[in-house]
């Protein structure tokens, strides 16, 4: 139904979409597969993909550097954490940095599955990809 | 309950979140009050507000260009649709531009409302502010 709901009323040939290079698809998922798996498995291995400049915004509160992002990670109270992806989509942008946006679920501990979405910006630094920008939000709405 | 699920096991004092600098945050208030007001009310407006290097990626498919962009807004089938915004977030980046995350609902038509995620990169050139990237995504999961 949704699908309906969005969807073009008519099919017309200049509204063509543009493939998405396959190189910045496989850098995208490469680096979610990483992220993840260390964050669902270990997540004082997290740090490392921050640099002094990275914030993160979790719930609406900032925090700037890799020990302050890795601090409030860690803080978060759950023991078991599962992070599914539903959706990605991901740009390069003018600058030169990749952005990509994730739509999941998170399930912890013994809790339902919650819905939420994050965004991370990401810059190369010598040979790495390092996390500039990482901004998570639980898909919540008042009412 | 969510806040439960997520919120810090223990209060440290090194990890007080940084407050966001008015500044930024005002710029991303004014920018998305702009960008909805003319979505929900006039969408042909929305064309000026990116340039020939913009791209928007709308559930999965990418166009580049405010001509194409403007195009897949205004080809959307519904006749009134209202934006309501949740949260938002924002980032300024060290290149320069407003990162800002938007979780929200959107109503159209007479259809039920749908959880949205949208991502704005925006850019100054001259006086104004630009979109250089928009990512646009209903929350929906398998299963």
């Amino acid at each position: 139904m949704a699908a309906n709901v969005l969807e073009e009323g008519i099919s017309k040939k200049e509204l063509q979409p543009e493939a998405s290079p396959p190189d910045i698809k496989a850098m995208a998922e490469q680096f979610l597969a990483t992220f993840y798996q260390a964050f669902d498995s270990d997540r004082t291995t997290l740090g490392q993909l921050f640099r002094p400049e990275s914030k993160l915004t979790f719930e609406g509160e900032t925090y700037t550097g890799p020990e302050k992002i890795l601090l409030k990670y860690i803080s978060l109270p759950f023991k078991q954490v599962v992070h599914e992806i539903s959706t990605y989509d991901s740009h390069l942008t003018i600058d030169g940095t990749l952005l990509i946006v994730v739509v999941g679920r998170l399930k912890t501990d013994d809790n339902p599955p919650l819905s939420f979405t994050e965004t991370f910006n990401l810059k190369q630094f010598g040979d790495g990809l390092f996390v500039m920008n990482d901004i998570f939000r639980l898909s919540l709405h008042n009412s």
